[in-house]
């Protein structure tokens, strides 16, 4: 599909202090210098700002504002991974790892409709 | 760096309803049979999780939960943007377009820099 | 037990623009100014805050920090109901009429007691 | 203004299993035996909801949808509270104490208008 996101992953590996990343010049970098609990914030920020741009989208069909902020909702997952030593490669990895797994859709779907009826005799 | 995105977003739009996905055989058929909110709930639910799985990796050094959490997030990420007939491609062009834009992060950064010094001097 | 939630409610209606708030003096004003994204933006933020600090708090004993995150976040749901021309008197309601109503704490753990037999079974 | 909270936090005591709570029973019971991230996770699913709520509110108009969803944000803070061994009054003696700094909020204030200023700075 694209090397966006390994591109990406690189560039921000160079933002690591210890790589000579300057919190003066770069966003990255300062999200660096701040430490984990910046970084996680920003991930329930901009999954908070992603759900309101979708909101939004059904009301006035802005869908690229919702592209905007689901690309800086996986901008800042690549920052928490590279804080964590770790690459969107493996992310990758892990969804073709389920994807390949193909009962665990219909088991996961057939759980969900036991819920489903669960729920329906509860409320009866 | 994969077709993984691409692959995902392809096996998701074969469980729109319109596709003829199976609420009864697919979770993410059931998703999109439960509508935005549905889908959007979960986009909070997991950012809540992957923040979760990075705060405990600092305690335990599981980062495998970590990389699990963060692909559910990406996932249910992919089924958001279905749900606009969005593609995860629009998000990589999104992000690559501003890779290009070299001084964006440089800009970021001063008015980072610039923010934080607005701190300390109201703090004082 | 207390009337803090009322008083503080009854500051934050003065902090209104239409009350004379003045976005230059008050961090309350200020964010009416910014209107409803703003507000709401804060609530998942400070979800995130309250999640990182109970997170904290198992490993380093530090519930203050946990408190204080609880407050930031009730505080800011207050922003929002005065936002909306609500007062946390109407949640106070909501969640007394709750309590009233005896049979629904056992409903709701009826079907998650059915719940999780359906997923035991799915996973069978 | 009411002891709904008080008497909320004494019903939710009595739910830990160590005080008899049943998660057969007792939907509170059975977060208690599901421990922390259980717990947490449903602050970060409320508060979106809530976040939802907002959104339609303004769409719609149905704010007792958000004043429900908010005494659920709430709710689900008091089980945590608990689940920490803290009480909302804990919370709110904190949110008292910010109230009688009252230089606290001119203080948050400058220090956003600062931030303004340098963001407009920075964008020129």
């Amino acid at each position: 599909m694209s090397d966006t996101l390994q591109r990406l992953a690189e560039l921000i590996e160079t933002r690591k202090l210890a790589q000579g990343g300057d919190p003066e010049k770069s966003y990255i970098a300062r999200l660096f210098a701040k430490g984990d609990d910046a970084i996680l914030k920003k991930i329930g920020e901009e999954a908070t700002e992603t759900v309101m741009a979708a909101k939004d989208a059904r009301v006035d069909g802005n869908t690229a504002a919702l592209v905007g902020e689901c690309a800086d909702l996986w901008f800042h997952t690549l920052v928490m991974l590279a804080q964590f030593n770790l690459t969107p490669q493996m992310v990758l990895d892990e969804l073709a790892r389920r994807e390949g797994m193909s009962g665990i859709e219909e088991k996961a779907a057939r759980k969900d409709v036991l819920r489903d009826k669960a729920e329906q005799s509860a409320k009866s």
